[in-house]
């Protein structure tokens, strides 16, 4: 974050790699369309408008599909391209895009700010990005645009920045950044399970600690009139011996919660 | 460029690539120097000042140095760095930074401004990097640095920024960017060979091909007072055939002016 003439302005970096973040055979525009919308999803989680992106692409295969793609992001969400770079690569190819938004409440959500007595809530369902990543590597049918189109919630984002203590989006697995959250907050969340939304019941686990779904992850007191359909999944309790419990059970960061980089 | 509360935000963002823009067996933390200056060697030439960088990292060997080497740019410069996002890669690394900067003068200076009669100027001497790289690549010793730790001219570009119509950094080559200048300006550059400094007077030719020096080329009025060193090296002159002229010669683009990506 950054303050400029009285205005805050938040910024985002990410990088995707290919081979790592992206499906071999991806199709270009499915990449640019994911590039730009993890980094607007950056941005909803704390209630930041955009106001542009630059772009780091790494030129290759694919190049005109993948303008077609940055052009329906770009168009989708009225987020124009104010600079990059471009450059050659031989074998392994990525791309980088930093998101610039102008906070819409101030302070600015942020992971840290859980009180005990919140309640902890989650839009959507997670597992949907899962399961569309299984039909597209020979699992069952789904919806494949869950995993290849994600849906940056900017709109409730905004709506949810003036009524929250903590925000942040899911991208790398409902159980890893909750453990985030409550590690950042100082705090333990006390998560119920079949409280939480999934998109395959069979497969609740999974769900729960597959990324990539980029619904919003926030806490606030347990009776705020929230402006949009939320789940309450469980509680904010005094710093425990760890920050998150799942049914009563303590998790650890070794479990096995999520997507983790590098 | 982006105005945020009265304010001018100047954005850059460059990305180098292992094998592309980087010597084989290279020091990370040259690297991590050079990445973070040739972005702020952006801001110099829109005379703005840095108020912080992204930095998206490709994790690998060598990261204790690339960090050491960000330390030393970032304090260099007095830089913070804002936020920005690590990933895993396998066979290629490449690194992006996002730097911004308030502008310190308003227009901020283009390549696009430059008026016939104006006169066109360089500071310091083209090729330095060159002979820096021909050292590290089993040449005649030479000051390495000057290669692989170029100096962004902020103190210089902010000094210049209210007196030049148009300014660029040389990046590229000083006749290729000279090219992509005058291109902008829909004018002709009249550059005169003998009158730019060079480090290498037997290989002058080269020398204004070679890119990485950094030294900032820009226009303004012939009479103008400098606040610094900077040599006379040409004039503006109205349209003509072509964006640049090299001792009456018209240049073409296919001439092999400079470094040229993707």
């Amino acid at each position: 974050m950054l303050e400029v003439g009285g205005e805050t302005l938040v910024l985002t970096h990410d990088v995707l790699v290919e081979g790592v973040h992206v499906l071999p055979n991806s199709n270009p525009a499915d990449i640019a369309w994911k590039l730009v919308a993890v980094n607007l999803s950056d941005l909803a989680s704390k209630g930041a408008e955009p106001v542009g992106i630059l772009l780091g692409h790494m030129l290759g295969d694919g190049d005109a599909r993948f303008i077609e793609g940055l052009r329906e992001v770009l168009a989708a969400y009225d987020v124009p391209l104010l600079g990059g770079d471009t450059v050659k690569g031989s074998t392994q190819r990525s791309w980088g895009v930093t998101a610039l938004g102008r906070a819409t409440h101030v302070p600015v959500p942020s992971r840290s700010g859980a009180q005990v007595g919140d309640g902890v809530f989650v839009t959507g369902a997670l597992g949907a990005a899962m399961l569309g990543h299984a039909a597209l590597t020979g699992g069952p049918r789904a919806d494949t645009a869950a995993y290849l189109r994600p849906i940056p919630l900017l709109a409730e984002g905004r709506a949810l920045a003036p009524l929250v203590t903590a925000m942040m989006d899911v991208s790398d697995g409902l159980l890893l950044d909750a453990w985030r959250l409550g590690t950042a907050s100082g705090v333990t969340l006390d998560l119920e399970s079949a409280s939480i939304p999934v998109a395959d019941e069979a497969r609740r686990g999974e769900c729960l600690r597959w990324g990539d779904d980029y619904q919003l992850l926030f806490t606030a007191p347990a009776d705020t009139p929230l402006p949009l359909a939320a789940s309450l999944i469980g509680t904010v309790a005094p710093p425990g011996n760890g920050p998150l419990r799942l049914d009563g059970q303590l998790l650890s960061f070794d479990d096995g919660l999520g997507y983790t980089h590098g």
